[in-house]
C-alpha cells in the first residue's frame, strides 16, 4: 500500500534522489513545499528548469555561466597568461574570495578517480590542453584539491602539459592559518616544515 | 559581486530556504542537479508542480490527498465510530505500519503552540469538532506527539470535545520496544511504572 498520494510519494522520490538526503529529510522537504503558498512552490519550480535550460558551460574556462563567455574569462582587466585549474565551479567562488587572483581559471568539473569510474576522458582536461597550446599562457597552477585523487589529477596534468614549456605550479601546503599546530596532521605539519620561508 | 551566474544563484537560493538546508548544501544540491540530463532536472521541477497542483487536503480528515475524499476516509471496511487525532500526514503513515488501527484519523497540521504563534484556529479543530457533533462517533483517540505542545493541544481538544459525551482517550506512555531502562529518562521510566499491568 502506497502511504501518501501518487503525486506526493513522486515528489519525496525526487528529493530522495538528491545526494545526501535521505528518506526522512525527503518526506520533510516535500511536505515543507506542500505547505508553501502555491506562487513560492511554482517558483522553485520555475528556478530548477531556468538553471537547467540558461546554464551553461563558458567555452573558455568551462566554468558554468549563462552567457557564453563567462564574465571573469570576458574581463579585460584580467591576467590572461595564468591559468589556475580547479575541480569545481565552487573551487572559482572560493579563490575569488581571496581577491589574491587575478588570472584566468579551467574548470575541470571532477578529479581523476579509478574507484569512481572517472578518467582522464570525463574531465575538461582536453579544452585545458588546447588552452595551453593556444594561447600566450605563461603560468598553469594546479589548484586541484590536496587528497589522492586532486594529487593524481594534477600530477597527470602536468605530465601532459610540459611539452608545451609552460611554467607548472602548484598550491602551498602548510598549517591553515588561524588553526592550531596541536591540530595539524604529521603529514601537513611534515610539509609546512619542508616549505618553510624566511620572516 | 555574485560569484555564480544569475539562475544559479537563484536555484540556490530556493534550496536554501527549504528547512535544514544550509548554503553549502543548498549549493551541492543545486550542482548536483545542473550536472543532471535536462529530462531528469525536468522531471523534478514537474513532481513539485504536480504535487502543488493536484495534492488537497481530505474533506473529511484533513490528511493530503490528490482525490476529494482520501483513500482512508472512503474505504468501507474501516470503522467509522474511532477517530484517532494526529499532528501531521506523516503520523497516519506511522500508525498504518502498525496494522493495528482500523478507524479513521483527523489531521490537524500543527500542534498549538504560542512560542510559534500557531493558535487553536491555525489547525483543523473547528472540522474535528463538527466531525464529532455530526457523525456517529464512539471514540477518539488523542495521538498528537507526547511532548509539551502535543500535550496542550490533546488537552484543549479534550476540553473542547467534552460536551458531546464521546470517549477521548489518549496513547500510552512506557519505555520504547527493543529500548534498554538505562537510556529511559526517568519520565518515561515512572509513566511506564504508573501504567503497568497485569501479566
Amino acid at each position: 500500500m502506497k502511504f501518501f498520494a501518487p503525486p506526493v510519494e513522486r515528489l519525496i522520490e525526487q528529493f530522495e534522489r538528491l545526494p545526501g538526503i535521505g528518506h526522512k529529510t525527503a518526506q520533510r522537504l516535500a511536505f515543507y513545499l506542500l505547505s508553501l503558498p502555491r506562487e513560492d512552490a511554482e517558483e522553485f519550480a520555475a528556478a530548477i528548469t531556468d538553471a537547467k535550460n540558461t546554464v551553461f558551460t563558458c567555452k573558455i574556462c568551462q566554468n558554468l555561466t549563462d552567457s557564453e563567455i563567462c564574465p571573469i574569462c570576458s574581463d579585460p582587466s584580467r591576467d590572461k597568461s595564468i591559468i589556475c585549474v580547479v575541480t569545481d565551479p565552487k573551487d572559482v567562488v572560493a579563490l575569488e574570495r581571496t581577491r589574491e587572483f587575478s588570472g584566468l581559471y579551467h574548470v575541470l568539473h571532477g578529479a581523476i578517480s579509478p574507484l569512481n569510474h572517472i578518467g582522464p576522458d570525463d574531465l575538461r582536461i582536453r579544452e585545458l590542453v588546447l588552452r595551453a597550446s593556444e594561447d600566450d599562457v605563461s603560468e598553469i597552477i594546479m589548484a586541484t584539491n590536496p587528497d589522492t585523487e586532486g594529487e593524481a589529477t594534477a600530477m597527470y596534468i602536468s605530465r601532459l602539459l610540459k611539452p608545451f614549456g609552460v611554467k607548472i605550479t602548484r598550491l602551498a601546503y602548510g598549517v591553515p592559518v588561524g588553526g592550531h599546530l596541536e591540530f595539524a596532521d604529521e603529514v601537513t605539519l611534515g610539509r609546512a616544515l619542508e616549505g618553510r620561508r624566511e620572516i
